[in-house]
């Protein structure tokens, strides 16, 4: 394989990336939209969507496993293929958080509508926006972008421990709807999971583009280091 | 670095990643036992030791990624070097877990002691064993003791859907018991997560193993085949 037909590939792995984030990205949107509308035709979108997403992880995994194999990279693309790994597992999971919610909203369809004190949907548009940034920053390989999801995600863990007090007080004063409560809940901790996995991939980012190992909230001040100082 | 150096490379790093997943399991000991005991000491210890986990993870990345790009390493060494960075992820985020639960500890100290109807030890056994043992599973290369692992994930979903039903009645029938039951439903929800590392981690033993892609269970049937034959 030619140098140029190796960056081409790994162009391929990057396009494949995004593709299959955008079906995560769009099968949280889904499992929500099920959730406010309660249509469970969209529950089943989002579980083929799924199958769709694994078959994605599959083929991103053995093509850097064959680019690894074949090609012996340097260390800026070894860096750069080990990202799309991790990127790759991340991404897949998101797509299974996707689908536990979809489960939820089929559960709760035996319970009648309540109006419950959460605002899912504001939770789910800041977990897929988180999703996406840290895509976004993988493809321009910003690591300041990269920082700023980390900075989202303490949003994204507040409005789910204010979700936890609320759907508490209700459920002790109004037992009656602790069924309903809790899908709540649990949707709610799926989306927080949604944004732990925007958070590792940007920190997967950020060790790719500056070389300096950020995971564990460390800060980010040399990622114009050189890539191969560590 | 010579081929013999390079073979004792590769298993210093696995006994560094033997290591840190003693920990984890360790770390979800303690964790359950801070609970069973109230005993907020033994939930620093927790922390205290996801440091050391966190640390252990960021060497075995750095070692890894040096294997990679100084030795350009054969397929089957390859395949063995991404199991190991996919594995430390996933032990980790056990370690995650534990922290999860020991703040979840945190907090039920401000209520009274409660009999609740879900048996949380017997849960964490039963997830810790599933880390020991995927790892156990890494160690002999074992794809077979690694399946062995996903049927154990079975019964760990339908004790944690068990709980989530009892613990449901229990706050119905008796609000006032809504936030210890509630915690208590978080910390089996820990551990059911702790419980999918664990297969994570067993899906990328098969993977190593076999080269035979098994993750989304599917049937391991072929695991003495070519490791280079997909």
């Amino acid at each position: 394989m030619t140098r140029v037909r190796f960056h081409q590939s790994l162009e391929d792995l990057k396009e494949k990336l995004l593709v299959m984030a955008g079906m995560a990205e769009q099968a949280i949107q889904r499992a929500i939209e099920a959730y406010r509308v309660r249509d469970l035709s969209i529950c089943d979108l989002v579980d083929r969507g799924e199958m769709a997403i694994n078959r994605f992880e599959r083929e991103i995994d053995q093509t850097a496993l064959d680019l690894l194999a074949m090609e012996q990279p340097m260390a800026i693309d070894l860096r750069f293929i080990l990202a799309v790994i991790k990127i790759n597992a991340d991404v897949e999971r998101v797509g299974d958080s996707a689908v536990t919610i979809s489960d939820r909203v089929r559960d709760l369809q035996a319970f009648p509508v309540a109006d419950l004190p959460v605002d899912i949907p504001r939770m789910a548009t800041l977990a897929a926006a988180m999703v996406r940034k840290a895509l976004q920053s993988f493809i321009e390989a910003d690591a300041e972008m990269a920082q700023s999801v980390l900075s989202m995600d303490d949003s994204v863990d507040k409005l789910n421990g204010n979700a936890y007090f609320s759907l508490l007080n209700l459920m002790k004063q109004e037992p009656q709807m602790t069924p309903q409560a809790l899908h709540a809940l649990m949707i709610a901790r799926s989306l927080e999971r949604v944004a732990d996995h925007a958070t590792n991939i940007a920190e997967d980012v950020i060790f790719w583009v500056s070389g300096a190992d950020v995971r564990h909230h460390m800060s980010v001040r040399n990622h114009n280091e050189s890539q191969d100082s560590q």
